[in-house]
């Protein structure tokens, strides 16, 4: 056994300790799951939009000193965990897992931008739910004894996924009303159970997750990706509400990642039949996160990176000061491939929540 | 609160009982994770190798009843499960949580093969490593509470991975010897930590994880994976071997998925400059599934079926009827893309390693 080796909780029942199942993939977490670092990298349409200022670190060069916009995505990826660890204080050798996703074929942009940290490596696809999966899996690590300090980090570039999905951009393609704009950019989250040796103070906790289903409905529309993820949103809004036995009054916001505002309104439609109102407490990354007045974006902003960034460098800031005391983040995924698309299939969707409390 | 709400183990420390946290991304499971079923489909060439008796299901139409190669890789996941479920006398209600990935672009064939199910779920995606990675993250879901019962399924088609990593099967290109075969089949397992309601008898159980590191070895041909992949297996065996302190001997089989006959040559030569002898006590799934001398197989299988549906099919046989006590089971991944490759990028490998004994 080596040197560090330790044993822990060894008097316990076999289930982890603080978690309380309350339905099918629904947990709330008493013990104590901090995020105590985050990192945000953007790129330069990002920064011009209403939460420019908030972010770490703004990349002017499209492809980040990479040579492919698959390189640089990785580099974004890089970038953030490495801003990451400078504020926690810590470095690679004291992160015990690593979680990660992208929304390139095969997650290229991971596996070539994480690689070099030497962190034992889980990758993750979700599409844009693989911030939400990120954190939950990360809870879990911490919660069953695996990991003592978790990395999670997702992201997306405009171009790479223009490349994956749709056409070349050279081809100037129109954009329906309908369609969104993939975040140039990557966010990075450090959870501990502790804040032993991080040298930043952790800015909230994490206090319940319901794991996603997958929802099809049969939409197939790739330039309205809205529509296609509204049903799997809330439909992990009803499970959660039930299986939590809350309303949407417990949540000073309901956070939807990402959406846009087509989703938005069909999400708030779907809800309505479902006997929530949710349009109080609503908000989406998407629609945060560029000006659709100014900044020609469409529905709003999309990718793994929209809800990473909106979560690193705005909503957890809002939640450490107690604006904001409890919020349901759900980061929103379309299940679609290029070759599912080109086949004629539908495009299922996926939303993973997390609850997010001030310490 | 749900009616279905419980606590659990609430008066514990904030880590996972029965889990002995022995280096990073390295533990010991002493609580029970039992591999409860498991399952296996696979295509005609498959069941003419030497393991062809095995399995639980033959499909002789290559394309499974879809009408594309990559819905018929998601009908052998789909069929995996639905066969999982009837020997283990669940419905898909029954289970909490699942974990699931393939090789294609965006895990379609998770994303479009397991939705009907409903479970709540999390896509994952570590190429052939995946299977070895559900496994891990599915003992966490029981372990941190998540979870009592959590599906793990993978798959792979010859055709569908032909298709998206290599060329047109219509082209007909020529193989080298140290390429390997992408198995068609989908594996599927049930973990639970209680037999309760289950009717089959557990197969297994999970004794320990090492999650394994992402090395690069500046290896670039995708016609030679096991190369790319022997160093990132040697790494992970290092590294376990270091955090339970044992040695090979402490295993009646080591088991990767799938170096091929190249890459276990080259895994033997790494092993013994760190100082270690495994060729006793080393199999490989993409050796055992084939017989290269008549199949055409060249250097062995692989893809994320093959290790999935020989543990199903034939290691669990072996661990359940005492003839090996106790394996490491390490699948093992070669993280390339299509566009990573023509972008003349290297593959890097991960290896992910279970620790499977005789209950």
């Amino acid at each position: 056994m080596s040197k560090g080796s330790e044993q822990v909780g060894s008097g316990c029942a076999m289930t982890g300790a603080g978690v309380v199942r309350v339905g099918r993939g629904s947990v709330k977490i008493e013990a104590p799951v901090y995020i105590c670092e985050s990192a945000s990298v953007v790129g330069k349409k990002e920064s011009e939009g209403p939460l420019g200022d908030l972010f770490d670190r703004v990349e002017e060069d499209d492809l980040v000193g990479g040579k492919t916009w698959e390189e640089a995505e990785s580099n974004l990826q890089k970038k953030a965990v490495e801003i990451l660890l400078d504020k926690a204080g810590l470095s690679a050798e004291d992160v015990d897992v690593m979680y990660a996703g992208d929304l390139l074929a095969q997650s290229m942009a991971s596996n070539f931008g994480l690689g070099s940290f030497g962190i034992p490596f889980y990758g993750l696809y979700g599409a844009c739910s693989t911030c939400g999966e990120s954190l939950g899996l990360g809870s879990l690590a911490l919660l069953s004894g695996l990991a003592e300090r978790v990395v999670c980090v997702t992201s997306s570039h405009f171009a790479s996924a223009e490349k994956e999905f749709r056409y070349p951009l050279e081809y100037g393609n129109q954009r329906p009303l309908s369609a969104s704009w993939t975040v140039t950019g990557s966010g990075a989250f450090l959870l501990s159970a502790k804040q032993d040796g991080i040298k930043s103070q952790p800015r909230a906790r994490i206090a319940g997750l319901t794991v996603g289903q997958m929802i099809d409905s049969a939409f197939k529309d790739s330039m309205n990706m809205g529509a296609c993820m509204a049903p799997a949103v809330a439909s992990t809004l009803e499970r959660h509400f039930q299986d939590f036995g809350v309303e949407p009054e417990a949540y000073d916001k309901i956070i939807t990642g990402d959406l846009g505002k087509v989703g938005q309104r069909i999400l708030f439609d779907l809800m309505d039949e479902k006997g929530y109102d949710i349009t109080k407490q609503h908000m989406d990354c998407g629609i945060e996160i560029f000006d659709g007045a100014t900044q020609d974006t469409h529905a709003g902003g999309s990718g793994c990176g929209c809800c990473a960034v909106t979560l690193s460098a705005y909503i957890l800031r809002q939640v450490e000061s107690g604006l904001w005391k409890k919020v349901l983040f759900v980061p929103t995924g379309a299940l679609l491939s290029k070759v599912s698309f080109n086949e004629g299939n539908t495009v299922p969707g996926i939303g993973q929540a997390v609850v997010i409390e001030k310490i």
